[in-house]
């Protein structure tokens, strides 16, 4: 057994700068419902697990870890994986009227899926796939086959 | 309704620069099974979302962002929610047998609940936390109540 006993994760904390202008992001344009403490730091329920966006310098005091990485790209991305390729091409449409950056828009990979990126407002990636060898099931949980399965 | 058609995550991919050495972490020390393209990527299963390693400087170009972001915190942070504070405590053991490196060993926090951080080979910030205040359901799925049920 590995250091965890169940083998999930809970939440995803991402870092920002201007906590106001993401929590904006997330809820008025992704639709996540803000149940954090208003002005201090948001959580969003994201299918059994959470997102946070929290202030980067106190996420990185509170982590122990020093706040030396400067840029956009933090070297992440979060991925929601649409029903089909239709479903694809209508979040890209909805992302296109609420004015977000499209950083790459979605077309055929080279894995056999379809996707394209998206990027909030401070730089941090996230693509929208369908990946037709991942099932989704009714409540939305995706699982990962073994490669033999694929 | 916002952009996405479900308010969930499915994936969670970290950049990183040593994947091998990653991975070993990942799937040694943590416990996650290794169900990607072996020395390519890695998807480990993660209740029902996933978690993906991928070489930093690859992930960059896919998602079509710039990778100009140097040092080691990447301004993120995972967490998993353990059951109980005795929970806590023993996973921290754990780490600390397997050698990992501890950014913050366990205590109460200010917010209630009883949490440590660790980090990964590259930095990356993990919180191990007891949260009194969000059930976790049979299955692992954390849920965040409203801030007036809390």
């Amino acid at each position: 057994m590995g250091v965890f006993p169940e083998q999930r994760v809970s939440v995803i904390t991402v870092g920002v700068r201007d906590l106001a202008g993401m929590i904006r992001f997330y809820t008025d344009v992704l639709g996540f419902e803000d149940r954090g403490v208003k002005g201090e730091v948001a959580f969003f329920n994201a299918g059994g697990m959470v997102i946070g966006l929290w202030d980067e310098t106190k996420l990185a005091a509170d982590a122990g870890v020093a706040d030396d990485r400067k840029g956009a790209f933090k070297g992440f991305a979060l991925a929601f994986n649409a029903r089909s390729t239709d479903e694809v091409d209508e979040i890209f449409s909805r992302l296109g009227r609420a004015g977000a950056q499209i950083s790459k828009p979605p077309h055929k990979t080279y894995w056999g899926g379809y996707s394209g990126y998206f990027t909030d407002p401070e730089g941090n990636a996230w693509e929208v796939a369908h990946n037709p060898f991942w099932p989704i099931d009714e409540a939305g949980r995706v699982a990962v086959p073994l490669a033999k399965e694929q």
